[in-house]
């Protein structure tokens, strides 16, 4: 099985692109701006570029895939209030050029990396895949637009599926990123300064879901299938206030630290948390990780590799 | 008062800036791919080339707007297929680069020229502003996308109002253009060929408004002084079927013509009507021209212009 992985060496995109190297041979494109080659999977052909861009693709040379995973792209939605057209054009016109080239290539299955930002805010209780979509962030925007046209391809014939991931955390995460990912930016924090700026409120919630979890849902589905388009929410269903994944900070880390609170930054949710009971059932998967576990694994994580 | 206006060679947007010229500043952007320059207001300050450029919006050295009313970008969902990429560009990165003008240039108020298409298949009713989104065309993913950016921009204290045009019809339509139009694409047929090829069922239903009083919609919008994001639908809220407008057509040109039924274009919706009850009460807007007669009025100017 040949499998083409975008964004493979990021965070969530190597992850996956090490987890089906063990079944399929797979081709990764990434363009190493927040990733870096050491996390590709050995023995792959790996193209360094940018998907939205034709020189890329053409590296693929007419190459057929069974299946594509898009996780590539810009992934902060406060980034994408600093460059809109970057952000249109890694998001959004990236997911076109590969849909485009899986059409054209006979491939069977597109993968995207979708996220909970669509849903923006107003909602109170758990959102499904059929809530309602109140994008804050130019990010959100162009994730529903591509969603849009993976919906379009689905009506030619391939199967298209989008995964809404919560927020992701676990190790391996980029702890120099200082706009992406709130347990990361806290743990960055804590390990370099011994103290956290929180931008926004302590009362926002989250739906923390581990990589591995994450990780193990694009593997569901590869063997999942079903014509058309479908989405998933990809979450642990529970929510948790900012404040309490502080105290829980606290916990782990094992002694008191300093906590400044600061204004939110733009496009920030209130909160969400997802309803998966359609993962659950349709895809036969689960989160395993508990989130108490899962971050103080996470936090080992960080301390140790400041250690060494 | 200064109006930007876009598109302004095209048969919706020359017919708007001359109209704004009786009581502004007008200056033009256009591209000059399907409009005419000879279009233009006199007096206008032009500048040529794509709203997506930033070589283009450097033109307007940093010009101050009251407001900008962005009528560029292709208008085929039929020809967004051909080419999907340079769709998204013309459409959605074009707002995108304007709307990023007008926050940066304290334009007060910015209207974008939206589609009927937005809204797809699905509905048997009038549909309103709130009705759910189905698009069914690269196009319509593209507007969709363009007025969520309208309303993150409106969150910024930039007054934002998309306009849904629904099937737009009227004298000064571009009859070469056999992908863009339904009726004139009908007219062009019959002036040139004596016959018609319709593409998709004589059952598909449209809401057509003429182009008068699409213009009309747009001077409403210079007095109405609401903040943050609003949308209208622009049609008259009635429905024609297909096979009526034939029939009605046959009557205007006083004889019988042969008609062809091939498969539809990609895309091509089954058919929507406007419920315009918001227009017509916040904006104090409505249509004037009947169908029958502005119909009749546009065959005329077609077979006349044929003549001479």
């Amino acid at each position: 099985m040949n499998i083409l992985v975008t964004g493979a060496c990021g965070f969530i995109g190597s992850k996956v692109a090490n987890s089906l190297s063990d079944f399929a041979e797979i081709t990764t494109i990434d363009n190493c701006t927040t990733g870096s080659i050491s996390n590709l999977p050995t023995n792959t052909i790996f193209i360094e570029g940018d998907c939205q861009s034709s020189i890329t693709i053409e590296k693929l040379e007419d190459k057929e895939f069974d299946i594509i995973m898009h996780i590539a792209g810009q992934s902060s939605g406060e980034i994408s209030f600093e460059d809109p057209i970057y952000d249109l054009q890694t998001n959004t016109q990236s997911t076109l050029m590969l849909l485009d080239y899986a059409l054209k290539h006979r491939c069977r299955k597109f993968v995207f990396a979708s996220t909970m930002s669509v849903y923006g805010d107003g909602h109170t209780d758990a959102v499904s895949e059929q809530s309602e979509l109140n994008p804050k962030s130019f990010y959100a925007i162009g994730k529903i637009a591509s969603e849009n046209y993976l919906k379009l391809y689905a009506s030619y014939g391939l199967q298209t599926t989008s995964l809404r991931l919560f927020n992701v955390y676990g190790p391996g995460q980029n702890l120099e990123n200082m706009k992406q990912g709130m347990l990361s930016i806290y743990l960055s924090q804590l390990i370099k300064s011994g103290k956290i700026v929180v931008k926004g409120s302590p009362n926002r919630f989250r739906d923390f879901i581990h990589v591995k979890d994450v990780v193990n849902a694009f593997k569901r589905i590869v063997s999942y299938d079903e014509n058309g388009y479908s989405c998933f929410n990809i979450g642990t269903g529970r929510s948790w206030m900012i404040q309490d994944v502080l105290d829980m900070l606290k916990d782990i880390y094992g002694k008191e630290f300093p906590i400044k609170y600061v204004d939110k930054t733009p496009g920030d949710m209130e909160g969400v948390f997802a309803n998966i009971t359609k993962a659950v059932s349709l895809l036969n998967w689960q989160p395993y990780i508990e989130f108490k576990d899962g971050f103080a694994n996470f936090v080992s994580w960080g301390l140790d590799k400041n250690v060494h």
